[in-house]
């Protein structure tokens, strides 16, 4: 059996430029392995195979001339289907929108297509990028869930069918599959990503990107947001237009979170052990037991989970009622029991439920004085065996409550399956996390 | 001839609840409205009579039983055709989008219909809700502008086809058509009233009510937030149930805004007269020649006109651009030179940009401190002559750009043509502004 692999887009580029390669020749490489892979994985809702190859050909013409429109030029990519696609559907993972054509792309995809990339096909979504599953399986054994709500965009980036894909998250629908997946996940600051055109209305929700390198990710999420920049009244992502060099921290938090009771024993030992290999590495490492600063936000994020549902519910009861009103039977009872918990709510347990989100975000921010970033499990083990649920997202919540970025980078390992390592920095610093995530991918890379 | 005149629905619900009048008869009455008025005025893209009728019947039966569903049940609404209805087309005053429909209600209308509001038609808005109109004329002289983009909302309330419509603002697109057409309008403080379902982005975009008067415009916001909330994030509109009551305010700020320039000799006129009748009511008023705070506040939004159209020019960036590519002959030219201007920007201009308006947010809010309002002209003048322009909005982009509440009342004229007076309080503090306009309209009333 050969195993799952991301193909990091990167590093071909500068052979494009050299003439030594071609978009053309990447994409065909790519989709060998939609060949070979989306049979059994079921990464893609639909794709446009003949549209790919002939822009890949147009940005082969343009690298030729030496005229490429960005470094990301001739990427292909995946759009997960709860954005809109002016080619293709956007059936956001439900069958009351089967087919439905909005005509225009999302700002996101906009932007990617004047920068050049090839959007290949639109990737599969659990329903409304919340919690029911829609049938993709994880490239390293059929038999376990991808993780979600960006299924589809994980499971086709981990076995080299496209180099990236976006995904959004307002839970943990980037970070927990790119654990389970093994690739890369970027969950960028709240904001900094422009949503326009995404089916995706929560005040914790990102567009971001899951691709098969930091590299690639950084690349994609710059180049949106150069041409589209973050949802209005934000600035948008700071950072250089290359990715940011790796930057060795001095100082990092290990944030267990309540996540860790949950987690299964050998994902704690990979934990650890990745701690160990950063210690040795001379980087300073502090948890709860050894900095009070520490024990506040990881008391502050112990209910990122139930504070986060209250949150969604009252935030997702529009759209969700006239879907209801148009047709229940086409909504899973997940979306249901949502909608449910919404119209018991009122508009003053919400006010209650996002001031004392603030409050976290605040206790949160005292961690910058002393510390460049802070690790946490990515997800409580590996892939769980099963369809039916997309995993256990108690990891990746409170980077999602506290709006800061984080990056789930695939270093660790259990029997064989991919664990991710995640690093969450803080808000508006997201170029800062990618230097820092760099470094820490190259030690545990040197000593793995 | 017989004025226009708008028909407040508040006091004709006390009817209903004691048996003197239906929803039935009330909505027949705004039909014999627009029986009158319609053909000439233009208000209405589409609109359902049979099912209005309908709701109508519905709702005297829960009047009837004693359970009406809010203080609105009943009440007749006009939907600006910017916002999504489950029922009927939304064309977003483009021809791009000519009987498209997306199948559900945006969160405010559902809200709405949550209350038993009997939602009677779409109501014209310009381009994209932006400056190229639709035709819809003016009420009081079918040969000048009812203003916009909120165009078909205020001409349809103001001669009382409906009691009161939906609208948005970003520039001036909630008051300056109320003070043309001689109804109520209010723009509420930024975030404050859900926008899901409005294909209207912008950070200073604001969905708000056109009513017949200062309580029908209050009932329809709070009981469109008390169940659909604010935007994502927002805490939503605070304040009462009912109608807050009217307060006088002790000190209100005069601010003549750059605007003056512009404006007519007699609205001037009529302003200045407004002023000094509050003066003799023993409300104490100071301009920036009394108060160096009011001075900074004038310069802080003496340019919110070009920080505005800069701001909006790049959050408008998409979906222009998808439109563009999808058929650049079904766009206006104004529509396309906004997108030239978005296209030359750079996402640094656009974070310096919202950098300024964030330092004239935080410099009037120092007023707060002295001031329960401040009062500022709605318009230059009159209505003027002409179908090409909805008109200048320079008095309205301030509440704008500094994101905070503002109504403009039908308290002036020239020449027998409708001027606002415009209030404009705090952000969040929206029914605390409603309490103040109600005391100044029964000071101005009692003094007219």
């Amino acid at each position: 059996m050969t195993f799952p692999q991301p193909m990091p887009f990167f590093p071909a580029a500068a052979n494009f430029a050299a003439g030594n390669d071609t978009p053309r020749q990447f994409l065909e490489r790519c989709l060998s392995h939609v060949e070979k892979f989306e049979p059994a994985v079921g990464a893609f809702v639909c794709h446009d195979i003949a549209a790919a190859r002939a822009a890949a050909d147009r940005s082969a013409a343009r690298w030729r001339d030496g005229r490429p429109f960005s470094p990301i030029d001739g990427m292909p990519l995946g759009i997960k289907d709860i954005i809109e696609t002016a080619d293709m559907p956007t059936e956001q993972g439900s069958p009351l929108f089967a087919g439905c054509r909005t005509g225009r792309d999302a700002a996101s995809v906009a932007a990617l297509r004047e920068a050049g990339a090839v959007i290949l096909g639109k990737v599969v979504t659990t329903e409304f990028a919340a919690t029911e599953p829609r049938g993709t399986r994880n490239p390293w054994d059929r038999e376990r869930t991808p993780g979600g709500s960006s299924s589809g965009s994980a499971a086709a980036v981990s076995c080299g069918m496209i180099p990236a894909a976006l995904g959004t998250q307002v839970v943990g629908s980037i970070l927990r599959p790119a654990s389970f997946c093994g690739c890369v996940g970027f969950k960028p600051s709240v904001g900094r990503i422009n949503r326009g055109g995404s089916y995706d209305y929560f005040s914790q929700s990102c567009t971001g990107v899951l691709a098969a390198s930091l590299e690639d990710a950084w690349l994609v999420a710059v180049n949106i947001t150069a041409r589209a920049g973050g949802d209005p009244g934000y600035p948008g992502l700071q950072g250089p237009a290359e990715p940011p060099p790796p930057r060795r921290p001095r100082a990092l938090a290990v944030l267990r979170t309540s996540g860790w009771e949950e987690a299964a024993p050998k994902a704690r030992a990979a934990f650890e052990a990745a701690v160990a290999r950063l210690a040795d590495a001379g980087i300073a490492l502090a948890d709860r037991h050894a900095d009070p600063v520490i024990e506040e936000v990881e008391e502050a994020i112990a209910d990122a989970a139930p504070l986060t549902r209250s949150i969604n519910a009252w935030e997702g009861r529009w759209p969700l009622n006239t879907y209801r009103d148009r047709d229940a039977t086409k909504l899973s009872r997940s979306a249901l029991e949502r909608l449910a918990m919404a119209e018991a709510m009122s508009l003053t347990e919400y006010g209650a439920a996002i001031t004392v989100r603030q409050h976290n975000r605040e206790t949160h921010a005292r961690l910058t004085a002393r510390y460049e970033a802070a690790i946490i499990l990515a997800a409580t083990g590996a892939a769980p065996v099963g369809l039916g649920s997309t995993g256990n997202p108690v990891f990746n919540v409170p980077a999602s409550m506290l709006g800061i970025p984080a990056v789930s980078l695939p270093l660790l390992s259990i029997d064989g399956l991919p664990l991710g390592l995640q690093i969450a920095g803080f808000v508006g610093e997201d170029a800062a996390l990618f230097a820092v995530a760099a470094a820490i991918r190259d030690l545990q890379g040197a000593a793995a």
